[in-house]
Order: structure tokens, then sequence, then C-alpha cells
């Protein structure tokens, strides 16, 4: 790279995904590291609807590493932010030692400025830390030209994010190793390998603020036996019938892996002392409603999932995606000032039969859903390549719209 | 006895007690002798608030077994009412052969009439069949004057009602044959072993009618792993802690294991597949209020625990119970509409600090609370001598009260 008189930044601009696990992770048995009880397996939504979009600026004249986190300035010292740096960096200067690259890696000196940016609410609670740091980790690797496995850097900004390297149907082995280095995301299939699997994202409306999964996760390991046991007895087993399951597109079998599997964390969580709620009113709503659905059809054509909040994700199968929406529609009848009820992919109009409502037989709770996401699965970051979508400016500041 | 020309029933009355488990049992493993996959451990609760009253008429003129529950007759031929019938008759015949006695048992072949109320309205939640089985048992045994361990045919009515057999604090050990003669329930400690502990039954107005508690175990053991594990390595070591806690009256032990037991119960319902809800907004918002009353004190001053329906139990001691039942009433406002919110043993007026109602920091929730009841440990079944406590008239029919 040669040195102009007016150092230019070099910028980067990358998208990364969301995903919503269906064997769950819960309990780190290295905080530090951030090393998991037990293995998980997640499903990587598509960047149509949600994703995280990242810009990362190096440049010798910047005087410390800063960034933006939706359109605010936070603090760089936060450490998983400070390991993930760290981690790239190292990386990055092992790799050019190691190939003893004529190269010039004087970037590496440089600070780098960041700005980050989710196209969707953080009130949705999709754990956007999965897809932030995901994001970030795939973009400092293009600014310092670092390939191959990064997903052991993602999972040290957030556990989560790992699965968020890759597209498609992602397994987070837990590993085994003290230092972390065997745990890694890998992908079991792509998104292309079950194209008629279909997600809709619940957003319930939120009575309260739950426990981060942070600080509700040190709890779970430190006072549930029902935890431990799951992560040593029950996981190792579901992980192998969910990849089989995914293998064949066994929907049947996926989403009743799916439910079991939310209901155990969530189980977990209320052995946890003092107890955590995450699921509510909506929440328990959604999950008769699936049952009693399912029920209706004697098979399983819809299936949830919640994480560390109320909002169900719900997988199914496109041919029953309209039918189902409407369905929830029907016993959660919106609020109709303006705000859209659907986002994302469309859904046809379906009439529903009075046979089906009968069956399903809920009270209906108006406002308890306040949108869907409607959307599918999807690929892993990517690079933007269109100057014109960096978040950051030829001056490194986060330009005014972003 | 001398016959008369004019057959006169032989009548007894009795009471028994409600009570309300510590650590909880959930799961069979024999469903027809009601074996238990755990032992467990309850308070058995006062009978000047919580009883069932039984009369048992037996003559040679009745033409066959009767009963009546509530002022309804109901069917004679229910298993569980047809297993304690043959075991407590059977019992009768062979401790009459053993000693080989001249007591005139011609009772034996006589039918029964028998009549139950209890002073409590089933919406009360109170699991009234432990109540119910055990007077069944005990007043049958005083009719054909058998006495010794009759906790072992109570379990056969129904599990629990084997611990409403003795008062104060009473285990129901799991045993290990698979004729279930071991499985019976002990006296840990009289009622009078911990005086100052108190009882508040804080009945919840309830949503919908919860899953049958028979169907929901049996469902349980079948699809719950988490209860397989809660039952074969929590429950043991747990039993041993609360037995303790309870000789040495250590209410902070006994208050934590308490809670614990009773979540742990209740994830293992969320981890039933379909999963079961018994908790409901009320349940949470009265586990919330406990953590941070407690926490507010730096120390467990009160204990909840739930059964299978949203009404909590509380256990506290003496010198807690006016000010928390206070809290209560702050955050569950009661409907004014005559109905009295405390029945049972009288509590003080205090008032609460602006203090203490700001560290428990919950929206208050009118009506969640339809009535409290307020009581304590008391003793076990009893007879009643006074004959104008019978349920019966001489005529073997209900008394127009009964």
């Amino acid at each position: 790279m040669p040195m102009d008189t007016v150092a230019k930044p070099a910028i980067v601009t990358c998208t990364a995904p969301v995903n919503i696990a269906v064997v769950k992770y819960w309990g780190k048995r290295n905080e530090d590291l951030i090393l998991p009880i037990n293995s998980s397996l997640s499903v990587t939504l598509d960047q149509d609807q949600l994703k995280t979009t990242t810009t990362v600026a190096s440049c010798r004249s910047f005087q410390e590493d800063r960034i933006w986190l939706n359109g605010k300035e936070e603090d760089i010292n936060h450490p998983r932010l400070q390991s993930c740096l760290r981690e790239i960096r190292r990386l990055a200067r092992k790799r050019h030692n190691d190939r003893d690259c004529s190269v010039d890696m004087g970037c590496l000196s440089h600070k780098v400025h960041i700005c980050s940016v989710n196209n969707f609410p953080t009130a949705a609670g999709l754990a956007s830390s999965a897809a932030g740091f995901a994001c970030l980790v795939y973009t400092l690797a293009q600014v310092y030209g670092v390939d191959g496995e990064l997903s052991g850097i993602a999972r040290q900004g957030s556990g989560s994010a790992c699965r968020s390297m890759y597209g498609g149907f992602v397994q987070w082995i837990m590993g085994e190793r003290e230092d972390g280095k065997d745990s890694v995301a890998q992908q079991v299939e792509p998104e292309s390998h079950w194209p008629d699997l279909r997600v809709l994202v619940l957003v319930a409306s939120a009575e309260r603020k739950p426990v981060g999964s942070t600080s509700g996760m040190q709890t779970s390991v430190e006072t549930s036996s029902l935890l431990k046991h799951r992560a040593k007895s029950v996981v190792p087993d579901r992980m192998k019938q969910m990849i089989e399951a995914v293998h064949k597109r066994d929907f049947d079998t996926f989403a009743e892996l799916t439910m079991r599997d939310s209901n155990q964390f969530h189980a977990t969580c209320l052995d946890t002392y003092p107890p955590i709620f995450y699921l509510n009113t909506v929440s328990r709503q959604v999950i008769s409603l699936v049952h009693q659905y399912n029920r209706h059809y004697g098979e399983a054509r819809v299936a949830y999932t919640f994480d560390a909040g109320p909002n169900a994700v719900i997988y199914t199968l496109q041919q029953h995606v309209a039918e189902f929406f409407h369905v929830v529609r029907h016993f959660f009848p919106p609020d109709n000032n303006g705000k859209k009820f659907l986002t994302g992919i469309q859904v046809e109009p379906v009439s529903i039969s009075e046979e089906l409502k009968n069956a399903v037989c809920l009270e209906p709770m108006p406002k308890g859903i306040s949108y869907i996401i409607s959307t599918k699965a999807g690929p892993g970051p990517h690079v933007l390549e269109d100057p014109s979508q960096h978040l950051l400016g030829a001056d490194g500041l986060p330009k005014k719209n972003a």
C-alpha cells in the first residue's frame, strides 16, 4: 500500500446474518474464552430480512480504535470487543509471519474505526450480538487479509456469533480443549439443502425487560442441576438426531426436537435459583396454539422455539406458512394503527376453516403479537462491493444516514 | 354387637387434614399401586382451617356400598375407591384371623354408606383428594376396628393421601418393593416441633382449568428426561437436607429447598412433551415478590411452593406473617365486593414502609389473588365423638345439611 501524503483509509463493508438455535446454547464452562457446556445447532436466517452491516476503516492517521453501533459511539474497551480485535490482529500477524509475506502489513499497526447497524429493532429480541460479532470479525478479517476458520474468534465476542459465520444449518461443536481451539462452528448443510423450510418471527409485546442471557446462564450453571444433566446426558444424543433430521429434511423429527429443546432450555431457567422466566403469557399461548394446530392435523406442521425472551420463532414448511400465519393473526388480532403486521416474505391470503378455529380453541389475545417477520434460511456473511454502502466516509466517520 | 330386629347402622365420623409438599411427588413407577419414582415430604395443615369430614355407616340392611361427596352421590365403582375399600376389608379380615378373635366381624360382610365433605372449595386447588382418601381410609379403619399402619392403603386412593395420615412433618418413603409394602408415610416431627411455622394459601384467580395431576405426571414420566434425573439424582439428597432442616427448625434452609423443589417440579412439567404449565402470571408475580422481599431483608423470610395449579402456598415464621400478608395485599389489591380477603388465623394490622414497597418493585395486579387462607401445621386424622356431627342419619342417608 503506497503511502500518500494525505492518509486515506482502507474501507471494507460486510453483512452478517442472525441465527436461531434449534438445539440451544445455555451455559459456559469458561467465561473468558466463551466455551459452552454443550454443543448447539442453529439455522442461519436470510439477510434479506435480518442482518447486521458493518464497515471497518483502517488508516495510519487514526488516533485510536473507535466504534459506532446503531448510530451511537460506544466504548471500544468492552472486553469482548477487545478479544475480537486482539485475536484477529494476532491471527493476521501469525499468517503474515508464517508466509514470510512481502505484502505490507503496516495496516496491522493502524487503528480502526468500526461502524455497525442492524436492519431490525433491538426490541425484536433477536440476539443482535450474534450477527454483530460475526459481522465485526468477518469484516476485520477482510481488512487484515485473513481467511479460513474465524468462528473461534467470533465465539469470543458472543458465543452464538460463531454460528452466524456460516449459512444454512450450523453446529457449534463444544470442543474439549482448555484453550478452546476446538470450540468452533461448522456448516451441517447449506441453506439450499432445504429450500421449503420457512421461518416466522413472532415479535411479542414484551411485558418487561428479561434477565440478560450472560448473567442468566451464569446463574443457571451455578444453581441448576437439571442444566448439568441436560448438557451432559441429553444434548449429545439430541445433536446427532437433529443433524440426521436436517440431512434427511425430516420436518417431523426436526420440529419435535426443536420444541422439546426449547422447552428443556426454559425448564433449566425455571430450575435456576432464583428462577428465570423468559416465556410470558403470549409465549405460552403460542405454544398452546402450535400444539393444538399440529394435533388437529395429526402431524407436526409447525414448531416453536424461544430464546432468552418472549418472542416465538416458528419453523414450518412452505406449504403451511400461509395458513399458519392467518391462524396466528386470528388468535392475536393485530393493532390496526398503521404499523404493518407482516414484514419480509409475503404470505398469500387464505381463509381458515371454522373447524380449525374450533380445534385450536384459544381465547383471542388482541395485540399480544406486535408484528411478524417472515423469512427463511440464508447464507453466511459476505462483502459488499459497492462503496456507496460503506457506513463510514473517507474521513473515517459515520456517514449522516448510518 | 347384638342383632336388633330393626338393623341400626354403626356410624363413625372422622376428619383428616390437607398436606402441602415441600419436596414434591411427581411421577409413578406403578400406576395401579400408586408407587412413586421418588420420596417426598410435606407439612400437614391445621384442620381448623382445612379439612375433610367423612362419615361411614355400616349396616346389614344396606343393599350396596354408596358414596356421597360434597352433597352429591358419586360412583362407588371408581377404581381407587374400590382399592381402598378392598384393602381395608382385607386387612380387617387378616387381623381378625390372626388374633383368632371372638369379636363378631359380621360387619365385614355389611355394605357401607360413605359421606364426605370438605370445608374448603375445590377451587382452592388444594388437592382435596389427599385429605379425602386419608379420611376415608381412617374412618373405614375405625368401623372395621383396624389400627396400625394405614398410610399404604391411603396411598392407593391417592398418592399424597398417605402423607395426610400423620400430623406435622411427614415423609413418604418411596420404597423399593414391587408390591409397594414399603411405600408408606412416616412422621418426621409432630406439629408441636415447630410452633412458629406459619402457612398462607394464596388462592389465585385461575385463568383456566389446568391439566389434571394424574395424567400430567404420566406424560412427564413418559417424556421428560429431566424428571428421571430429578427423581434419581436430586431428590434423595434433598430429602436428607430437608429432614435435617426440619429437625433443626432451620427456616433459611427449609425455605430455599422448598422454593428450589417447587421450581424444579414445574421445570419438569415444562420439559414434558407437550409441555404442561401450572404457573400463571399471578404465580410468577408471587415468585418475584417473594424473592424481592427476601432480598430486601438479606435472608429467606418467606418461601413459596406451587402444586399442580396456580395457587401459591407460602411458608413463613410467626414474626413475619403479618408484614408479608400486607405486602401481598398491597401488590394484589383485593376486590372489595364483600368477600373476605383473609380467612383463618387472624393477622394483625401493620404498615409497610415505602422502602419495602420500592424494594419489591412490582406493578400491582388488582384481583390477581381472590383470597388468602391463613393457617399453620396441624395434627393428623381423628375421630369426632359427638354423634351430632355425623353426616349420615340413622337411616344411613346424608343429613339435609351434609
